[in-house]
């Protein structure tokens, strides 16, 4: 693969085309929406994607964060053939959602009893609902900036801008959707994430009506910094003495360790959201933790206090293929895989400091994502990205994907897969470089 | 199949004890969920399922309406399995996400544009976003009774009772889950089905804050009774004159007619959330409608009204397989459908006939439900089921599935597929008409 190996996007210009006569600008998922046109997939193998004019290119973004074992895995392509045959949904039970609840409860302490459903969305709809019902409250905090997902509640702040984020001390519910009712805004707390002293305060503040502190261990859209061990204590400590849920959202992060993103921590949340790998490649979402507050999903009671089902929820197809990427996903493979993330996040910071530009690397695990300041940003306001640094990291992006063949992820972030090697990350590393060094002037201008 | 070839459902209950100590009440969607304990399935043919006691039982559930080729469809087998091959998600696009926006606008005179999304509950809340967005107004108007998916606004008076339904001039919005927080129950118009003067009575009681109103043509729940022709053309020129966008919910119905059952109407809607049939047996959603209005969702404007996209959406294997079962049902395979529906209906109502109970049946296109009453319901009112004929039609489905190996959804309603034959309707009504005379003096006592 090399500068030259790059092909024109012809046909994907031709398909774009036809599909901003059918799809809404074009697309399903702004995610993959890119200006001219998006590039369409022939076949994905492994860590390398080959797009229909026919350039093959190397893939960190992983479906946001979603293949941990990159593209169609021969196991997991063998277990969903074989389930094919099968069936692909009942209405009926299966025995693999036993079997896959088995595996994940066994792999996180504080998942005593889970449900699975179709995607990360559904999962922290459902865990803010349940929530609610257990505590009799309704007010939700979450963290400025933490993506998790588009239930309305769930949101809100996502986007906040130095033009309508407010004061610090209490930042205002922003939401992302235009029109979004006031009642939704009126429940919403939002907290400066890893600010201890200024999140305990505004939780003080409606101390007697939040039913759960909603938060993601280390936050992708905020800056993918990690919450200190301090931090997480607290607020645990806090919602302990306030009867509110600790609910965490580690539908990206359960790639962290093994029993997820909260293992690293000393405390353990009431309930957990899942998706992204637990799916193997296909749709899902899960709500997991303690058996006590799942319980208001319980058919069995005479009076069902939250009613929930599913057409696709726990179909043998997404569960068949979750639970081989998650068996493979073994202790041994979380290791490895961190290790090389490790390394990588080394490499990149070797070629920032060649390149000598203002950069830094923040991460976990698996993940890890570029900022262009010296300083590693510790909260969504010093994570933000002004308008004049977004066009130059678009620059840097289109870049690796047109030039270098390098798929990364628009916030400038990697997400990494087992099929990645030594080999993976040397070309990762030398074609930052080379796109550093083209964006260093502006990186300059704007400082 | 005989009463004789049912097996214990031993390996059921086994699975099911394994069950309870890790999903909440042992399952992950309430539908699976029968007592003492669900079955659990081996492997599912054309319209049969053997459960894994090695028990096979001819399927009318067909996944609550979702399976329109019944199970392990070979053409769907085949292209799931060559596209598994090929990877089976992406941060890029595939040309299959174009090629089905096609086919389906196609087959829908109201689809202008259409947005895949993970499942029919995701369809309908991101329907009610854009709605809210581009008419800038809250209020959501849905008929009493209906289901539309777990969006807390979407399941408002889904399960209204006589205790809690209120006035028939005023429905009450009752909540489904415990705790819906106010602002949500005050945002809910909830108007009789099917009546003419009363819903637009309530209208324009709210004429200038309605965003849309939401309704299913021909709604499961509220007794499967088709919406009259002069219902829906009265409600759309309501929308017409006060600024409010109809929306459709067609997650179930599409599969009415070649088009959805709209194209059973003069009239069509603003937006229509699909789901279920459309994904061939896989997870999905969608929201079609007119262009001006799904362009609030456009991601090619400078800024986005409503920023929407999903890890999972437009995943090339959900659409694969949908493409595919679409392509498969197409307009001739639609009429055989309807019309071996419409013979199995005629066959029930000579089993009731014969029975000489009191029993009725409604229904549209390839959907049909039993009613324990003499006249058929026209509103979710006259159709609610009390807690004692519950016991009956529990009796009676237990029954059905045990002694005569016959699979029906828990409301007593059939779901057809192109995979069932007369023989196959034959042994329905033949099982009903046993069934029948075991509950007929029960019926009686109640009546």
């Amino acid at each position: 693969m090399s500068v030259e190996d790059n092909k024109s996007g012809k046909e994907s210009k031709k398909i774009y085309d036809r599909a901003t006569k059918v799809l809404t600008g074009g697309v399903s998922r702004n995610t993959i929406f890119r200006k001219p046109h998006p590039f369409y997939v022939s076949t994905a193998n492994g860590s390398y994607i080959t797009d229909i004019d026919d350039c093959k290119r190397l893939d960190f973004a992983n479906n946001m964060a979603s293949l941990i074992h990159g593209h169609s895995h021969p196991k997991i392509v063998e277990s969903v053939t074989n389930q094919l045959q099968k069936g692909s949904a009942f209405t009926m039970g299966s025995e693999i959602e036993v079997r896959y609840a088995e595996l994940l409860n066994n792999r996180t302490r504080a998942f005593e009893r889970i449900r699975f459903m179709n995607s990360g969305t559904e999962a922290v709809m459902t865990m803010i609902k349940a929530a609610r019902v257990y505590t009799g409250k309704h007010k939700i905090a979450k963290a400025e900036g933490s993506y998790h997902g588009t239930y309305d509640y769930a949101e809100i702040s996502q986007t906040s801008a130095p033009k309508n984020w407010g004061n610090i001390n209490n930042p205002n519910p922003v939401p992302v959707v235009e029109e979004t009712p006031d009642g939704i805004l009126n429940d919403m707390i939002i907290f400066p994430y890893n600010d201890i002293e200024r999140t305990l305060a505004l939780l003080n503040q409606n101390a007697n009506e939040i039913a759960c502190v909603l938060i993601d261990l280390v936050p992708h859209r905020v800056g993918l910094i990690p919450a200190s061990q301090e931090y997480i204590e607290a607020i645990y400590k806090w919602t302990r003495e306030n009867n509110t849920v600790l609910a965490f959202d580690e539908v990206v992060t359960y790639r962290v360790n093994y029993g997820g993103a909260q293992e690293n921590y000393n405390v353990d949340p009431d309930l957990t959201s899942l998706g992204k790998i637990i799916g193997g490649g296909f749709p899902i979402g899960a709500l997991a933790g303690k058996a006590e507050i799942m319980k208001v999903l319980d058919p069995r009671e005479s009076y069902i206090r939250h009613p929930h089902s599913g057409t696709f929820s726990a179909n043998p197809i997404s569960l068949t293929a979750g639970y081989t990427a998650m068996s493979l996903f073994d202790k041994q493979a979380v290791l490895e895989l961190n290790k090389l993330t490790k390394t990588a996040i080394e490499q990149v910071e070797e070629a920032i400091s060649l390149a000598r530009i203002p950069a830094c690397v923040t991460g976990a695990g698996s993940m890890f994502r570029i900022h262009f300041n010296n300083t590693k940003p510790t909260t969504y306001r010093e994570a933000y990205q002004k308008k004049e640094m977004k066009i130059i990291i678009n620059e840097l992006l289109d870049y690796l994907f047109l030039k270098e063949n390098i798929i990364m992820i628009n916030t400038c972030a990697c997400m990494f897969a087992t099929t990645l090697n030594q080999q993976h990350v040397d070309r990762l590393s030398e074609a930052l470089l080379n796109g550093f060094k083209i964006i260093k002037p502006k990186l300059i201008d704007i400082s």
